[in-house]
């Protein structure tokens, strides 16, 4: 396979956009990653773009030629790839597997989700169909839910707490004070989670990750095109991918994520890496027990310890492993398709060393992106190196 | 880029299937394909699935996690790709890309659409998310509308005819008499489809294709895999892609797709061919207009002289470019995800010598697969040899 380095990031402001469209905010990371790449739009050859429901947020399907179209490169070869909120995470994969096979030397990869068109009961609706229709959302499941069951079974099993599950809230909120396009800006407090209203018991208001709206570009460049178009390439040492079934019943047991565990696994033996030798991830904290169980599915500590592990402090900018330096999907916001794009600007800003106040000491950053409860795991590490 | 073959084929019959539901149709097809292929299906590395609307026409996204589940191939990675009418042709060209990088070795690639669970209006309504929203669908503009409009400025411009038009329809029914899996195996006339009802002038009923559920799906196989498992393998010379504006009224010239003439071209390009080339070739007849642009775009004929070229029985079996053997969208039916995948099918049976009845002297053929009025078209050439 051919080696591949991201080599330009882009994205806009992420939150309740409501004067912007769909396509405006993909246009504009798209740019801004060609901008920050110095590479002139009509030298991309190929788009690949994350999206999760153009057809329910916004009634719009066949969005990825919408993007070639509204970005003025118009009869280049434009995909849109969905796996619910891991979406902008396959839509970077492929972008990689795009050039690694020889195809393209420059490609954008982006995700862009427009969530607020609808409205909120209507949105985690939507959100419900990344669920099995026939055995969960039918029967009014929706996520909140779903993951409450896990966080009751990793409560039960492992002595799990509720305070320890606020804890990756107050740290993302307080890593996002540092990040200009994040959603919340503002610090919380473990009793202000505490003290939210209860969606789904244990699943807090302050436990979950907002509706936004967003968009997120990287752009992709084959070893010879960064060579020549960039100062600071980031290379992508791994990406692993893997499923998982769509229903919670079906699995043997609801508290790992078989799918992070198995895209992590290749991730690693791609990178030939172990865990130890991460030093800073982004992890799919789309609610806190989400944040615990992939700490643990990612090798970070054992299965069980999530909890403890992030208690002390071994989660923060300056623990063992700094988990969502960005503010994760809590506080930077969760517009479904471009948050695991988002994840791969915040890695590449970290081995650019340019993470303004949340800088961590970086060689390798990991990124992992879920679809719905965990059916879709993608997992990428990227380093300085080739 | 590494070669890549088509080792095994499958699909179900196309129709009205109302007794049956999206996964098991997909599952039916990937079993088959497998089984054709002589591999046992826990040998299968990844998946990639093409489907336009699941939200909108069964209220199920994350599809790709779906198939690999219900497939039976829990943690594989599976991958939906979307590009509206497309869709399936993307899986396929996703696929190969994946072989070609080196990543994996035996992928399948399927396509499937459950249109029938939704009322004919709201099909429609989900199918005209393939057109801009903001200036098309929005005025109420749908398919067959949109066709009606490049209809009428061929007809002006080149002279062409609506009996010429018909006779892509009654071509294509008189072929599908020999395809099992068609939706209308049923002869018709030039007079049957003058006579049948306006839908939008001058696009009759009998030049459209219908709506139908259905899947069909390929697996693929890297050089050393393909020598492995398969005693005839059907070898990918050339995967185009490219797009172009949603809406028509962006285009200089609504009788070109230039979509598809760019994608022919790179295909050409690629496997160092040329129309003549060609022994046979699957177009995306949604409409009968839309076949005659297609051979006029692809190479077949000179622009405007489409019309003439069908009416001398260049596209007949026996012509001297034989354009939907299989029956095509029009008689073979065209459940959206699935046709592109249908499409490589008819090329590998034709290759194979296994198009019973309808039956064409092969060495190279091709397949073109457009989403919307051409927003999106991909070109595959297939050949015999490596």
């Amino acid at each position: 396979m051919r080696k591949v380095a991201i080599i330009g990031i882009g994205m806009t402001k992420f939150g309740n956009l409501w004067e912007r469209d769909l396509v405006s905010l993909a246009v504009e990371a798209g740019a801004k990653a060609c901008k920050d790449a110095g590479v002139d739009k009509d030298k991309i050859q190929a788009i690949y773009g994350g999206t999760m429901s153009g057809g329910l947020f916004v009634s719009q399907e066949h969005i990825g030629a919408l993007l070639a179209d509204y970005s003025g490169l118009k009869n280049i070869p434009s995909t849109r790839v969905e796996a619910a909120c891991a979406s902008g995470g396959l839509a970077l994969r492929q972008a990689y597997l795009d050039i690694a096979s020889g195809m393209h030397d420059l490609v954008v990869a982006g995700g862009v989700e427009k969530m607020t068109d609808i409205g909120g009961g209507a949105a985690t609706n939507t959100l419900a169909t990344a669920a099995s229709q026939e055995w969960e959302a039918v029967q009014g499941a929706t996520f909140p839910g779903l993951y409450a069951m896990i966080a009751k079974l990793h409560m039960k099993r492992y002595g799990t707490t509720e305070r320890q599950m606020a804890l990756c809230a107050v740290k993302n909120h307080k890593n996002a004070l540092n990040n200009p396009n994040a959603q919340f800006r503002r610090q919380i407090t473990v009793e202000g989670v505490m003290k939210s209203t209860r969606i789904a018991d244990p699943v807090k208001l302050f436990d979950c990750s907002p509706i936004s709206d967003g968009a997120a570009s990287v752009v992709l460049a084959s070893e010879k095109a960064a060579e020549k178009f960039s100062k600071n390439p980031v290379w992508i040492k791994a990406s692993g991918h893997a499923t998982d079934t769509l229903s919670l019943h079906d699995r043997e047991d609801i508290t790992t994520l078989k799918a992070t565990v198995e895209a992590a696994k290749q991730a690693y033996s791609q990178a030939n890496l172990k865990p130890a030798d991460i030093d800073c991830v982004e992890v799919h904290d789309c609610f806190t027990i989400a944040e615990i169980c992939a700490i643990e599915d990612l090798g970070f500590c054992k299965k069980g310890e999530g909890g403890k592990f992030v208690e002390k402090g071994n989660t923060k900018i300056n623990g063992k492993i700094p988990v969502n330096t960005s503010g994760g999907l809590k506080a930077k916001g969760h517009p479904i398709g471009a948050s695991g794009i988002a994840q791969a600007i915040e890695a590449v800003l970290q081995l650019r060393r340019h993470a303004k106040g949340r800088q961590v000491d970086t060689e390798y950053a990991m990124t992992h992106n879920v679809g719905g409860t965990g059916a879709t795991a993608v997992v990428h590490i990227f380093g300085r190196e080739k």
